[in-house]
């Protein structure tokens, strides 16, 4: 069960990699997370490969190195392929026979002969897309965002008569998902300003992240043949951080009556590493405890594991920095901090209700969580919230003021896992700067 | 360009495949329109064929017999590979190359001996997706299927102010596209009825076709590389039916804010041959006649190629037979006849539209128009539209009443063009039949 604490956990694991001992990181021994590399430069096929302190543990060398050999065949081959697809595929108790031979091989005590053949520093590597991902797909499970967002646009009707009943999603662009780091072109589109009565094609002045965790599909499904909710998480092989970036501007004026399209498919940056559910069991928690007037989610979305654990409880933070800030030498300026456990709608209901009707998930799909906005002040996962469209704008160290992005930006993502009695997890970050249109 | 009329649509032109020379059939030697196929029943790898007459040319097979060795090296390697996306990504002059070549091997005067070994019957073979599809994107480009379900949703504001200014669209599903023949289960979800307070989960009362035509993308785009209009036609491959099958009842229950979901992701159906542009060269008609009150496309939409002949004269009916009509041995009933003529937006404004933002499209991507709806009676592209949401029931020869598809029941859509002066070319059958939850 992916919700089982196991040695795995244990804090007082210590691993022959140095890195990987410190307090506070995102990459200890008990985190384990999976993604796909080559060196830096280099037009080598990709490998698949485990973060542990500042390195990466090569999974294909090892397969080499005969470090696998006591694990399945078809787990070991999927452990050689040039991306996640085929080891998302396989069934929990492969992945977990996985996770303990890496953490095994990890040990202090049993430090490799052949450690320099099987690392490489994360600083001569280059990240890429963890999957071949077929279909993608962007949920609103935060009530709070949909809210927030739902009085920008429509102030006599902020929260639709469907969301407390729907998990309401919409398909994204799968083409246009790109590794942190990628640059984000500044996007043009067709924007109505409020005072013209046609619009006109120019670049948008509106363009905002959206901070959102995303999840990828392990074994699919066949068409027709949809996935229960008390099997919904047996279908999760892990999750990263996805910043959704989204052009207000363009928004506004095409999502009527068929939804957001052209102002979110020019880019969807996604952090490299994917943290397994069986790394996140410590810190899982119950599902949002709705308000006692809500109405209770429909049969089909209920478990009662699911509302005891159903939850996750991942601080999830906004960064910003600006060119100036960058000339200046400044640290980046932390514009939100919250935590995924405010989410209306849990990871297994997105997706038992994205295959409710008979839609077959793809090992390597992915789903993400739309935005993730608290409850609390200063926890809106957007600047469209922060700002109020931008009518309160944000004052950065230098003096200047944000409305919304500006050419040269960079915003970060981070995500972290904390909890008494463990070792912190964490999603490293998740990094795009805008350039011009 | 793939508007020139040249020899290949010469209607003198016979073939040694007897069965293509036949008045009005959708495959004689003027089409040659691609797909893939395995011997029915077989684990065969998949082929590239040609369809021609009752019978497929196998691309793989002319290869090893030799007899497209003429052709450049690499156009003759996307002829053996297992699916069209190599093929898709040529260039139009590679594409034009091959279907000279492929009119020339089919005349009358080339019979070669290797008749036998190149050729398979259609009844033999199983007919699979062309294309490894990556994104799929529905659009909204009929207006008169926009105001006739603006009408049923919106009574107030039917078409909204966007409409004539944005080719309006949203990201469909790729993993449930199927191909021709595979039967559709009848899709539940939450369904909302006016008389209770809350939804319920059950199977979809109100399950629609929305007949559409389909364009697979040829060479694609870099991310942050827009393509323009006057470009656009270079970037499409060849075009084919699609029936965009929608549960009414579930999407109008979902689809605020976000647009249809699992309304529409349960299954996609294409017909199994591409129709190149180059096949359907002699029936290019003007895009849609504005009416003088209408505001011109944004700049970046229009080019004077396109508004001269950025149509298609398609014609597109949808056939129907219920169990009880084939028990009783009768024809399928045809129950609308429209042309692609009355898109309000051509395939060249749909593809420099997505492309805008820069976006990214692959080779062997699907768009699609949109239910294609005329502004005559008769020629409504789905049932929503021609019941008036089941208020209007339409009779079968049977005497049976149909508000919406009923289990059991086949939906046939066909397409076809013809013109004076030429031989006309179809698409084939694109059916389904709707089995139970």
């Amino acid at each position: 069960m992916s919700h089982s604490i196991d040695a795995t956990h244990n804090p007082n694991l210590r691993s022959w990699v140095e890195s990987a001992n410190q307090q506070n990181i995102d990459f200890p021994i008990q985190n384990l997370p999976f993604g796909v590399f080559r060196t830096q430069g280099s037009a080598e096929t990709t490998r698949i490969g485990v973060a542990i302190g500042d390195k990466i543990l090569d999974l294909s060398r090892c397969y080499h190195a005969q470090l696998l050999q006591e694990l399945p065949e078809q787990l070991q081959a999927a452990c050689t392929a040039p991306n996640l697809n085929l080891l998302m595929g396989m069934e929990t108790q492969a992945r977990l026979a996985l996770r303990h031979r890496l953490s095994e091989l990890l040990r202090y005590e049993q430090q490799p002969s052949s450690e320099r053949e099987i690392l490489i520093s994360m600083s001569d590597a280059e990240l890429l897309l963890p999957a071949n991902i077929g279909d993608y797909t962007d949920f609103y499970a935060s009530i709070f965002h949909a809210t927030n967002v739902g009085k920008l646009f429509r102030p006599d009707n902020p929260l639709l008569p469907n969301y407390k009943y729907v998990p309401i999603a919409y398909h994204g662009r799968a083409s246009s998902i790109v590794p942190s780091g990628t640059s984000i072109k500044r996007p043009s589109g067709q924007i109505k300003k409020p005072e013209n009565s046609a619009p006109s094609f120019s670049p948008s002045q509106m363009l905002d992240y959206e901070l959102e965790v995303g999840f990828f599909v392990g074994a699919g499904n066949q068409l027709g043949q949809p996935i229960y909710v008390d099997k919904a998480e047996e279908h999760i092989f892990g999750l990263c951080l996805v910043n959704d970036w989204s052009a207000r501007d363009i928004q506004a004026w095409e999502y009527q009556p068929l939804g957001p399209f052209l102002s979110k498919s020019f880019a969807t940056t996604i952090s490299p590493w994917i943290l397994t559910l069986e790394a996140l069991a410590p810190f899982r928690c119950p599902a949002f405890r709705r308000h006692q007037d809500d109405p209770q989610p429909l049969p089909y979305l209920c478990s009662s594991l699911d509302t005891n654990l159903g939850g996750i409880d991942i601080t999830l933070e906004v960064w910003i920095r600006s060119p100036q800030m960058q000339e200046q030498d400044m640290q980046p300026l932390r514009l939100s901090r919250g935590s995924f456990q405010s989410m209306y709608w849990t990871l297994a209901q997105m997706l038992t209700h994205h295959s409710s009707n008979g839609c077959n998930l793809r090992s390597g799909d992915l789903l993400a969580s739309g935005t993730v906005s608290g409850a609390e002040e200063g926890s809106q996962g957007c600047l469209l919230e922060m700002t109020q469209r931008g009518s309160q704008p944000i004052e950065l160290p230098t003096g200047e003021a944000r409305k919304f992005l500006s050419d040269g930006d960079e915003v970060i993502l981070r995500g972290y896992c904390e909890k008494a009695g463990y070792n912190r997890v964490g999603f490293g970050e998740c990094r795009g700067v805008i350039l011009a249109a």
